[in-house]
């Protein structure tokens, strides 16, 4: 993929004319970053082209006319990170009812909240949650909530990936579950491979005590129909077991599986409350397993058994659910959470190590979403982070990945691309006018820090 | 203490001869920044002046000629955070040795590595700590480690205060016991009362299982004679129990206060292995325990009862322990960590509500070590620190504490103020040059991120 340029005035001119419309594909070259190659870190160039890595080389990379040249010195190269489960617009109930219990916090705070909100309240909100998640590295995500037409455009105006699915709740397959499954359906019509791509779709039942057995059933058949996965909650706490124990008679794992579900690909956000046998189910049937370390911390429903899950060889992949249980949409903080929370459970300081935590962050997110980059190597897509390791909070850096998952912070994301392209560019946000969004929050939903 | 100044040309210069010695004094004013007075969130305007808080009220206050004027808007005044359990030039080990077991990590790496440490090595690692502490809003730690004299020098040019020690590690009061002892004093007679008051001093014998009991006895005779505390490490690890129970005949806190330690005041790190009559005996005997969510975790140690501890009155503050365990020196991070750790594992959301950690991370915090700020009043010392709740990252805030504990990050602590001396104003460190510590560290220690 190496294209040779002989410098100089007159030649510039002559090799202008001559790549005509290869000319204006605008590379970008990224300088002495450090990058992992299957388990080795080195500091290579990068290349990139057509919003894919083209070159990935410890010898030098020639510039040409138009290329974008970034020093990559002291940082250090990824696949943006996948936040595969999230409720972007509930940023906006971020810190609205925190330290109460679950069933106080759904039924006194979130829910009558959410009966209020109107189509630009979530535009605004998705914008809020997009913003922080750019500049916390996150390149694509799995979001599951309603007024999804507001969730698409925020999406699609941020330029990042995104698997949007309406949130199901039905108990019966009556006038209200088909018209919910409808909605789901005009998801799929309206956005799938919308944004030259990036944003794809999903059927989402919300979960085994929200949704009855024929909406489960709609709802898996139209999945395989529309040819996309489910993303659905699964086994978040002790209470929806003993649910689904006592009011199907299985636990939501088996109750599900007996139905079908898990015969089409299915994302599965929580799962901590799982036995072995369930965890060997998951397996089999190639469910992603989406962690939600602090989330499930913070709403006191404990602690996935994350080790196992992998050890199982459940593909596990991470996400920060929505704001109002986190409060952050932050994937560094998320990885960090997650390993040492099974540290901290395992009494094991083996556990997690900051390189599988990583994995899970990026490739095994874009493995179950199918789409972004798995990792930093020719041929994929330029998905990518640069994250600075020369801060107070990270030298020494002896090792990037410890950097990353245990010391780094936000602030030391400095650029994010997707599919080639800025969203990020040292420090600035390209795509999302930041003030106007805060502005457009805080007008909406009061804070006491106003703008 | 409110002062008035009838504004104008002629009146100015009149003033100013007036006021002759007070004109000096050039006070601070903070406007409408938020603050929580005993439980009620309000904006206020702050005046300090000499060091101390003066005036906290809802009504204007009188700028005098010589203040510096601060916009509080969108701000969360607090006083500045207490790291109570640090050991700062470990900032240097920051991910030499993670995900490995505490046996291998401690003999294999920390402890060769310390052996190699020069006095100046010490005084650039303790910077570093000292610069991010400053960034996250630390003002006040309580460290225990050797090269005292480096670590002081650089508290001291911070301008932190710190409650310095030296680690005692002897297990007979041989000549090498009596070498540590006088180190230990030396530190004491060196230090207490330096940096205008802002360093203070403590007896540190390190452990159960690195001291004998005679080194106990000195250690605690010295404290009591010199009128300082004892920090000590306390039931970190169940291998430490298991060696006091065989080695000591007791657990670590029944065996010290049968020799009579906690007749000294004591800050006692850690104390994650304690049960229900141990944590009687620690209230009893006014022990403070210092809890270390991040460090206990990341090592595989467990989670700390701490909902228990105070609930039996013991005074609990928090710390990071050493950048090596944690890998940050962060207590917006421990704060957080604190809260989601005892959630999860008493699968309880409820559990160390972000008031009750924030005050963990301040009051308790300034209690123990007997100096700085408690809370934003009339009186106190000026340790003051203000966080931006208007980032992408905090917005809608709807409530001061949630918006600190579970979502705000260092990058949104804009200033902090020592003893009614910026030491960070506006995002910029005044008395640590950050670029030549960073350059000073990575030089002697290496770093895939270079300068």
């Amino acid at each position: 993929m190496r294209r040779h340029f002989i410098a100089g005035i007159v030649d510039y001119g002559y090799n202008c004319l001559q790549m005509g419309k290869e000319e204006q594909s605008m590379g970008i070259v990224i300088k002495n970053v450090v990058v992992d190659e299957e388990g080795s870190v080195k500091s290579v160039n990068l290349r990139i082209e057509d919003g894919v890595i083209s070159a990935v080389t410890e010898e030098a990379i020639q510039e040409l006319p138009g290329d974008t040249v970034i020093d990559g010195k002291g940082k250090f190269a990824l696949p943006g990170f996948v936040n595969a489960h999230t409720h972007i617009p509930m940023s906006l109930f971020r810190g609205l009812a925190d330290d109460i219990s679950l069933d106080t916090w759904l039924h006194d705070h979130i829910w009558p909240a959410e009966k209020r909100l109107t189509d630009d309240d979530v535009y605004w909100g998705s914008l809020l949650s997009l913003a922080e998640m750019l500049r916390s590295g996150t390149t694509q995500i799995a979001d599951m909530y309603f007024h999804t037409d507001s969730i698409a455009r925020a999406v699609s105006e941020a330029g990042m990936r995104g698997t949007l699915s309406y949130g199901i709740v039905a108990h019966r397959l009556d006038q209200h579950g088909k018209d919910e499954i409808s909605k789901a359906r005009e998801v799929v019509k309206d956005y799938h491979g919308s944004s030259h791509g990036r944003i794809r779709t999903a059927i989402s039942p919300h979960a085994i005590y929200t949704c009855g057995r024929d909406v489960w059933r709609a709802a898996t058949a139209l999945a395989r129909e529309e040819h996309v996965p489910l993303h659905i909650h699964l086994c978040e706490t002790r209470a929806e077991v003993e649910w689904s124990m006592k009011n199907w008679g299985h636990s939501p794992v088996t109750a599900l599986d007996d139905l079908g579900v898990f015969s089409v690909p299915t994302i599965a956000a929580h799962c901590v409350h799982v036995n072995e046998e369930e965890i060997r189910l998951l397996a089999q049937r190639s469910v992603t397993a989406v962690h939600c370390p602090k989330s499930n911390a913070k709403l006191g429903n404990g602690h996935a058994p994350v080790v196992s899950l992998l050890s199982a060889g459940v593909n596990v992949a991470l996400g920060t659910d929505g704001a109002a249980s986190n409060n952050s949409q932050d994937m560094l903080e998320e990885m960090r959470m997650a390993s040492l929370l099974q540290k901290a459970a395992l009494e094991d300081p083996t556990a997690l190590p900051a390189r599988q935590v990583a994995r899970m962050a990026t490739e095994n997110g874009a493995d179950a979403l199918g789409m972004g980059a798995r990792r930093i190597a020719v041929g994929e897509d330029a998905d990518i982070v640069l994250v600075r390791l020369d801060g107070v909070d990270t030298v020494p850096a002896y090792e990037p990945f410890s950097a990353l998952v245990y010391a780094a912070h936000a602030r030391n994301v400095t650029d994010v691309l997707v599919a080639g392209e800025f969203l990020l560019r040292d420090g600035e946000l390209l795509t999302i006018d930041e003030e106007r969004v805060k502005y457009e929050v805080v007008n909406r939903f009061g804070s006491i820090a106003p703008n």
